[in-house]
């Protein structure tokens, strides 16, 4: 007889062989150490979290409606959420959709996996941004995709490229099974894409059959010039599905977020979604449908895109300050969003600095953990929602000194 | 250029290809409609939810760790909620394990999506019984598994029969990737696994080199009868892995349970959810958390017992009072949980039977459903837990009427 991790190789899965711990996720223990100064996490700045409202709602939603709130749920979500929805991204965003387009997820996480398990078979190819959110590379990874990079510049993602990969494709028969993008405020890299490339990499989609799964968390936290269309919003023909979520306009721990899809495919989501855990928690639905019936949300991002504004105004400035005249050095100028992303010159390797980094109190995460073929060693993803802009200055002035040391 | 409704089916993967909407889930629509009495779903109790200790509980929290609740929190789960379990396990279950064995879930829907993530390759072997909750075959069967059926009688699962497939799978030099289990008042049959069962099954686990997985969202809901010791706690060499959730002792609401696996697998099963949900929500965890630290747990779960065994016993006197002996009709007598399991003579249709008792505004689920092979069609499940027992009495009397009709 012997003992179970004797036989565990043989019992699992080849899908669990290919799941990696989010780097990240480790990278961040690190990070906790005391007098460390982060740049390296995504998360949203506590202090704007709506505490009282949340008292006043909770207590409101378990005096009216408990037995619903707390019982199981339906699978799509709540009614009064989804209908709340709907009618915001029509007003806002000229979204032609009607509540049979909306899935509510756990998360917009939930939302990456629902789309790989829907599109992937192991080894189909897709195409991502060089660099691209961890999270959906860990998602499409874990659904054993076949990663296409093709690099994101100052205005999002290169269309061009992507056009020469799916003309390659058609030739060689084979298919992209999507085109995944994070239009606005790019995470990591903090850009957002033109309204021209948003038009061409539709019309390549229109062209070549394929489609695009836009992830949108920051698309509302806009500190400055004209927003640009959805990507989805523009999408007359149901090419373009978007994921969004609570996470970073009201708050990440309810776990909430929603889908927008085609009716095509929205019944493969929902079915994709019962085996998966049954419903989205419905005690976080009736909370935040009953923040957004009160009218708080809009408010409550103004808030949020003011503080952001300012801290990323002080990463900037820092960055102006302490970064020398033709050091090589070049950073992002993001209009939004949680993140700006640091290009180190050719020869630097930011994962080679970051225990140099750690020993100076300042942490990062280097820009290769969002490359999926490892390229990107010389760029840094920079968070500024989370630290106190006195930590910003400091952080971006440790952070130079040792770009200086090493040059 | 074509709707995107055409490229879809070129698109999509071979997973959601197999993916099948809950035929329950569809029943429950009907079941919903007005004068009806279901005995259809699974739902608790809702006027038992602890409202107000709730709202006592809510305020709290977010009186005092707003900041941690409503932010993003640990794939493993909340450590003090991770703690309690342990020593509750420990305590009352004699489970020797430690934090490092626990990972907090979404639902135990998710503990199953991620037990067939991390063990099935499409088309691997799992030993299944018939019948089975309909959710683990739906999870199971969204990974592809090849199911193979044993009945399950009044004593559980027919190890028997189990250890004779092991060995004609041994002798074909094919694995059984795992065994699925409901030992304690299963769903759907009500039955409990006896003690000799449980202990063949983990000897034949060892004998063969297989695991076992018990899923026990019941457990806590004995009504008589001594407690038989869980699988996962007489099993001392991590053969076993078990599920468990507060859906059924506390409310379904939170989407909250937990796996306790062997750390050699613990990994993994981290790695499954990591790109699956990042965690499960924090604010649920520290209410539930409080919850539990105030020692209200154990209380609420007697008051539960209490009220589900008077409805089981209203069930039970209704079939006795209504079915005419020699009727060949036979029913289990389950000693705790939320269901009743009723067999029909041999020729009789459940799934027929259906449209028939929805005219007669009584409904139930076919057995049929929770039998991946279609057989179990003089079967069906009746719920005690969320009629009344004046529903309940009416109800039973409708079926049987029925019953007698089409005899």
């Amino acid at each position: 007889m012997s003992k179970v991790a004797d036989i565990l190789p043989g019992l699992i899965s080849e899908y669990s062989k290919v799941l990696k711990r989010s780097e990240i996720r480790e990278l961040l223990k690190i990070t906790r150490l005391p007098g460390m100064i982060s740049f390296a996490g995504g998360l949203p700045y506590p202090g704007l979290f709506p505490v009282e409202e949340l008292k006043d709602i909770v207590n409101a939603v378990l005096d009216r409606e408990a037995k619903k709130a707390l019982q199981y749920g339906p699978t799509e979500g709540d009614a009064r959420l989804i209908d709340f929805i709907v009618k915001w991204m029509r007003e806002d965003e000229g979204a032609e959709i009607d509540k049979d387009y909306i899935l509510i997820v756990s998360g917009s996480q939930q939302a990456l996996d629902l789309v790989g398990k829907i599109f992937i078979n192991p080894g189909d190819s897709i195409i991502v941004g060089l660099p691209s959110y961890l999270g959906a590379l860990q998602a499409f990874n874990s659904h054993r995709a076949r990663m296409i990079g093709v690099p994101v510049d100052k205005q999002g993602m290169d269309v061009d490229k992507v056009e020469g990969i799916l003309m390659e494709y058609k030739q060689k028969g084979e298919k992209i099974k999507f085109i995944y993008v994070v239009p606005d405020f790019q995470n990591p890299a903090g850009v957002t894409m033109t309204l021209e490339r948003r038009e061409k990499l539709l019309d390549l989609c229109y062209e070549y059959g394929t489609i695009v799964v836009e992830d949108s968390p920051y698309r509302e936290l806009r500190f400055e010039g004209e927003s640009v269309p959805m990507v989805g919003a523009m999408d007359k023909k149901g090419y373009a599905f978007s994921l969004h979520t609570f996470s970073k306009i009201l708050l990440p721990g309810f776990r909430l977020g929603w889908i927008i899809a085609n009716k095509a495919i929205m019944d493969k989501l929902i079915m994709g979604k019962q085996p998966a855990d049954l419903c989205t928690s419905p005690f976080s639905q009736s909370i935040v449908y009953e923040y957004l019936r009160r009218g708080l949300l809009k408010p409550h991002i103004e808030k949020i895109v003011k503080l952001y504004r300012e801290k990323r105004n002080v990463m900037l400035q820092a960055l102006e300050k302490y970064v020398p005249k033709d050091s090589g050095i070049d950073w992002t100028h993001p209009e939004g969003g949680l993140f700006l992303w640091v290009t180190l010159p050719e020869h630097m390797d930011a994962e080679e600095l970051f225990p140099k980094a750690v020993e100076k109190k300042v942490a990062y995460v280097m820009g290769s953990a969002f490359h999926f073929d490892g390229s990107g060693k010389n760029t840094m993803r920079l968070n500024f929602s989370y630290p106190s802009e006195e930590q910003i200055d400091e952080g971006i002035k440790r952070l130079v000194d040792l770009f200086k040391e090493e040059m």
